[in-house]
Parts: structure tokens; C-alpha cells; sequence
């Protein structure tokens, strides 16, 4: 039984997952969510994503929602396939946790509403708010002052591996750094610099970057 | 090696970890920081907790901040103690996480704004944004019409046991419905003011509640 993923290829939580499946190995098929035609608010959709967001998937008769959940069932899942993406010990899991947790409350936040105002916004001609976009900015520096310290002691945010902490965080920081012009906060730090490099010249990644633009549905390992 | 708790008794987020650890059953000391001298943002503070919050644990040479992570910690740690606060099988963790996560991205940053607004600032002389707090409410109680769809179908947020998923709720929602005149949004829901009331009423939360009453500092279980 294929894992479904019902989402939409450009969705930063859509490629979380399916960057994890990736390095996983895992065979996947993403179901179109058409955002534009508001599928993800229409009854049907909400019976299996309450909160009206893509994505959900579907692994059987097994169902689940929020990007986070998700990616870390999978990494429970398929411990031993690919890289380890969760950490070995309790102590080292937990680190993972924390940094997770940072991305999802401390990071996220600030990264959406730069993203949203420079470039989505935008990209449907209609000007987006620069002054909360530059409040955001602001903030997510100091965001990233954090990580830069925590950078310059462990290879990834949560120790010398590669994990779940570090994943999460891509698919939104490349729309920051590629189109809202925004690079700087990044490349201006060197460990932060470094990590970025390291993280996004993936296999696993550049493989979900080509098959999002390829634009087919189906996910061969 | 007795747990130690950097945080004060009153921030919800050092209420989830205390009540997480007497469910558990695990001994510990909470290490007051005084938030109003702004103890939590000294360079000593944030060499532990780099975002300038509280709370985070030191037990023995591990060290810890999140809240979430730091109940996700010891719910893995003394798994068979206390009762099971994450869920036995992959299916029932990822349910947990899956509601663990929609605390923390869709209700909590919802009920804090009401909160701050409607309690917090009036209760140190300032005035809060009244129709911040209004945005929230409204917002909020969509969420809960999620929360109502859910607990029609199982007795707890993730299943029909109590996890760390219902108990992270628990501290925000008090002050909401205690302090900000906001019992309406549970008590018009029937299955949320169903849970509510369980949830509540359970000896760990009523100890912790009598623990922080206290202003005593070592909690014996
Ligand atoms: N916490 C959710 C957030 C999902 C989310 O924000 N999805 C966005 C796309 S990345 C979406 O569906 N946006 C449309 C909307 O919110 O109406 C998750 O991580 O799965
Ligand atoms: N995501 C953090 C949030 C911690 C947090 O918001 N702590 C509050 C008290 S509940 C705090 O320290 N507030 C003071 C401040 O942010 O300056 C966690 O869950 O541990």
C-alpha cells in the first residue's frame, strides 16, 4: 500500500513530508489539493484535516495530519532504512523534540508572514504589508543569532547528525532565501551558512525539489 | 539527582512540565526565575535557555528546554511508571503528536493574546488590546467547534486514554476559563466541557495546582 499525501507540491508542509519520505526510501503518491479552488476548506477535506490545511496522509487504513507528526512518525517507522532522522538515545531524541518544537513555535512564525507579504502576495498582484514583513524580519534575525551560536557547538541543531530538528526547517527557509530576497540573514552568519549548505545539498532534497517541479504524482524510490 | 525546574509557578509552560511530572510520579525542585526582574533574560539564563523563557531542567548533566519536549522526555523516561502519557503503538504516538502539535500551533497562540489582553496586563494597571483579545476569541472557538467534532468521537484528544496531548492544554485553558471570563467557550461545548471537567479533575493536576498555591520549592510525590 503506497503512502498518499494529500497536498500540493509547492506547500512548504507538503515538502517536509515528502523530503522525509525521501530519505527514507519510501514510495509515495501526492494527491492534488487544489488550494486555489479552496478543496482544503470543503467538507470532505476537513472530514480528514480538521483544521482545513494540507497536508494529510493516508497509509493504509492509518490517517494523520500536521507536518510534524507526520515526519515523525515515519522517522519512528522506518528507523534503520535511511539515515537516522529521530536520534538513538532518549537524551538525543529529546534534543531533536526541542528543536522541532523551536521550528514549529520560534521559527515558523516569523519566516510565514516575510513569505507571505514579499512573495505571495505579490506573486497574485496584490501588495503585501513590507511592515510586517520588516517587524518579521527583524525578529527572525535574532531567531538566527540563536541558531548561529547553537551552530557553532554541533554540526546540526541537534548534535552532529543530520535529524528531523534540521528537515523541518527547509522547505520555508528556501522560499525566504530564494524569492524574498533574503539571503543575507542567512549567509551572514557563517555556521548558519555552513548548515544551510550542507542541509539543501541533500540527495534526499535536491530528489523533492525535482519532483515537485516534474510535477508527477508518483514517488519511486 | 533530584529534577530541577528553571521556572516560576505561575507560567503555564512550567505548569506543563510540573504536572506531567506528578502524573509520573518524579520528584523535583522548581528553581524560581523571577520573570519580573527579568531574570530570564540575563546572558546566565539564556546560556541555558537561548530564547529568554521559561522553564528549562537540568537532570544530572542533561539539560533541556521546550516544554513540550520536556514532557515528551519524561513521558519516554518513566514509560510504566506513571500512566501512559504518549501512546503505545506508532499509530497512538503519532495521534499524540498530532494533537501535542495543534496545542501548540493552532489553540495555544490563540488563548495567549486573550489572556495577556484580558488578564495579565489589566492585572499590573495596563490596559489591554481589548479587540486583540476579541480577533482570538472568535478564532479560538472555531478551534474548539474542531475540538468538539473530536472528543464526539474519542473520549481524549488522540484516543480514548489520557496522554500528553490533553495535558499540555490544561494550564493556558484554566487561566482562560478561571481569569478571563471565558468558561463559555468550554461550557457551551458538550464533549469539551465533558473533558474539561475530567481533565481537571484529575489528582496530578489538583496537586500541582496545590503545589504552586504552596510557594513551597521540592515537590515529594
Ligand atoms: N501545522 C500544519 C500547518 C499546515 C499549513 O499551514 N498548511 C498550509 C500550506 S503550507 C495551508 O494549507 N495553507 C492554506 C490555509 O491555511 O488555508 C502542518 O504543519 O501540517
Ligand atoms: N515554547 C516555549 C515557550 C515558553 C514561554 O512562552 N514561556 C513564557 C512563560 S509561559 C515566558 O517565559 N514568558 C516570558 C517571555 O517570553 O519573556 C515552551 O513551551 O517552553
Amino acid at each position: 500500500m503506497v503512502v498518499k499525501i494529500y497536498g500540493t507540491g509547492t506547500a512548504v508542509c507538503s515538502q517536509r513530508v515528502m523530503h522525509c519520505l525521501v530519505e527514507l526510501g519510501v514510495e509515495f503518491e501526492l494527491v492534488e489539493v487544489n488550494l486555489e479552488k479552496m478543496e482544503h476548506k470543503k467538507p470532505e477535506y476537513m472530514a480528514k484535516q480538521p483544521f482545513g490545511q494540507v497536508p494529510y496522509i493516508v497509509d493504509g487504513d492509518f490517517e494523520l495530519f500536521e507536518s510534524r507528526a507526520i515526519v515523525r512518525y515515519y522517522g519512528a517507522k522506518y528507523v534503520g532504512k535511511g539515515p537516522n532522522l529521530l536520534g538513538r538515545t532518549l537524551e538525543e531524541k529529546a534534543r531533536v523534540d526541542q528543536w522541532l518544537d523551536a521550528e514549529a513555535i520560534n521559527y515558523n512564525p516569523l519566516v510565514f508572514p516575510i513569505v507571505f507579504n514579499l512573495f505571495v502576495l505579490p506573486r497574485s498582484g496584490v501588495p503585501g504589508n513590507k511592515a510586517e514583513a520588516e517587524a518579521a524580519v527583524e525578529k527572525l534575525d535574532k531567531v538566527l543569532e540563536i541558531y548561529e551560536r547553537q551552530l557553532s557547538k554541533t554540526k546540526y541543531l541537534a548534535g552532529n547528525e543530520f535529524t528531523l530538528a534540521d528537515l523541518t526547517h527547509i522547505p520555508a527557509t528556501r522560499y525566504l532565501v530564494e524569492n524574498c530576497n533574503m539571503d543575507h540573514l542567512i549567509t551572514g552568519k557563517k555556521h548558519v551558512k555552513a548548515w544551510w549548505e550542507d542541509i539543501t545539498s541533500r540527495p534526499a532534497w535536491k530528489k523533492t525539489m525535482s519532483f515537485v517541479e516534474s510535477r508527477v504524482s508518483h514517488f519511486y524510490p
